[in-house]
């Protein structure tokens, strides 16, 4: 499975007073706090991977936490990686396991979304603690060759939510916390 | 939290046997299947570590996926060492998420449990895909300073069963498996 997310920086307002326009639908919130961990063996900035545990709740209270690797990019004009995730019954434990490998937490990412549906896209509105004002549009796609037909549509609908894909930004929200 | 266990080869009918005449309580039976893993950066042999997937299954269909850390022996007389372990929710991701960090699987036990309890020792019959037929008593104490009085328990409960505590073995399935 491929994902092609593209992000943008925005003024979230603005943007909530063009959703219902383009007819979105509102799916739900969440706070996720995101921890990102170094390697032992290999420096993740360099290889461009990235190793997360998750913690999300939603406002109605549900939760859980996921482990996610990232893979390298593997398309250029977006920020398109692979990515493997499982649920994980414990934050802590599983932290434990990771630190006794030798992992270390590098740095813990807190944002709230605002999640809505567009056909086959997924828009959110990221307000990112330390960061600031997101919006990522992203779908996934079974075949790397169905890639950049789904790109052009994340562009289109950057577009009529008033935003430019011209702004994408390929930075990480880790990787904008740590240059803040 | 640490863990006593003693482990002796046995003939399981034999034990079977001599479990209710020492009051043990059957608690139910498992078929277990356990990954381990070889780390990019380290010897676990040589390290005493371990990585673990398992996936367990139990008579009334319930299982679960668990990845365990174990670290090295913190003490000589019996196979103690501290385990840090949590629930995942697929053991094919979880095994992609440690393919993709450099991690390999080095090998996969299987094998059919029998528990039992017996005071605050659990008793388990364990039959080892070409392995081997092994009994192990367990427990765990939260403090280092009860091990001792904790692992003398767990060789009174063997002599109990008719076995005897000399036969220890601190080989692992994992490593008998290897030599097999």
């Amino acid at each position: 499975m491929y994902e092609v997310e593209v992000k943008v920086p925005a003024d979230l307002e603005r943007v909530r007073a063009r959703l219902d326009d383009v007819g979105a639908t509102p799916t739900g919130s969440v706070v996720q706090e995101d921890t990102y961990y170094d390697a032992p063996h290999r420096s993740f900035s360099a290889t461009d991977e990235a190793l997360r545990i998750r913690t999300e709740r939603s406002e109605t209270g549900d939760g859980g936490t996921h482990i996610t690797y990232k893979g390298p990019l593997v398309d250029d004009e977006s920020k398109t990686r692979e990515e493997v995730e499982t649920a994980v019954g414990d934050a802590e434990k599983m932290d434990a396991v990771l630190t006794n490998l030798g992992f270390e937490a590098a740095a813990t990412v807190r944002k709230e979304r605002e999640r809505f549906a567009l056909d086959e896209y997924t828009i959110t509105l990221d307000s990112v603690d330390d960061v600031g004002e997101y919006v990522e549009v992203e779908t996934e796609v079974a075949d790397e060759r169905a890639l950049e037909s789904a790109r052009e549509g994340a562009y289109d609908v950057l577009e009529r939510l008033g935003l430019d894909p011209d702004d994408q930004l390929r930075t990480s929200y880790l990787e904008l916390l740590l240059e803040a």
